[in-house]
């Protein structure tokens, strides 16, 4: 059994969030959702709630084997808390999981962990990927090291699969 | 590779819908989501948007190896359709997979396929359930033969696999 936090913020993807969440606890690995508050109603992009268990101040890294960053525009308010890049810099460097997807790819970002790091993302952040470094492919999942990208809910079905693949070496 | 009719409609429980139609998917598995018209968007509980992709009407059971009914108001309103009756009476008497979460006992209460079948549900039915003569658990996930049941979206990641497991075999 294995850790992994999940980012949320308001108008997180739905699906995004979800979808891996349930998926990772079918394999039995535990998951934490985290946001700027505990225990905080955030509301998805489409509208289904989400109830953070624990605030981002309070995360323990080395309590976890990775993040999942979901999309949507939870990642805009997400990259400007310094706590959320410093995790993140953090797990890169340990060479934890790292799964991001859609428009997640604005945190790495704003982390300064991807110059020549191969990844995809949703296609209108493109531009923002490539100019922070990214060899960017348009492909349902791009697997770099330790670094698993997807770009839209329809890619689920192999972002989820990665995850729980990564997560058994 | 097999094939599992989706029934949606307005008000359907959004990760009750998508949560297996992507693990299904993972696992290789062919997924239709029928509504009462084809190319329709239908809303979710929360928000999240489906279109369909074929009419029940146009439906035809010996495409598919079981069918999956989602939660949420949804069922309220497929219960009311003969065909779609017709399918799930047709499916059990065929012992294909027939799959429903939540709310979702609804339908094969009307389409009286559930008479001295264990099964679960979300709690505010189980009286209807018990009424149609269900031999009702309080459990994550029942199987009984060709039927597979959960109560919640927090039931997922089992109800999930469950179907995974069953079409298996």
């Amino acid at each position: 059994m294995k850790s992994v936090l999940i980012l949320v913020d308001e108008l997180y993807e739905d699906l995004e969030l979800w979808y891996p969440k349930y998926r990772l606890e079918e394999a039995g690995h535990k998951t934490v959702i985290a946001g700027k508050e505990a225990k905080k109603n955030y509301t998805g992009k489409h509208g289904y709630p989400c109830v953070s268990q624990a605030a981002i101040s309070e995360i323990s890294l080395k309590d976890f084997h990775g993040i999942l960053i979901p999309g949507g525009f939870a990642p805009d308010k997400l990259r400007r808390n310094p706590q959320v890049l410093e995790l993140v810099k953090q797990a890169d460097k340990e060479k934890k999981m790292i799964a991001f997807i859609c428009h997640a790819g604005w945190v790495p970002i704003s982390a300064k962990i991807l110059k020549n790091r191969t990844a995809t993302s949703f296609f209108a952040i493109r531009d923002d990927m490539e100019n922070a470094g990214v060899i960017w492919k348009d492909e349902a999942v791009v697997i770099d090291k330790n670094l698993i990208t997807s770009r839209t809910p329809a890619d689920l079905p192999l972002f989820g699969k990665a995850m729980v693949d990564w997560l058994k070496d």
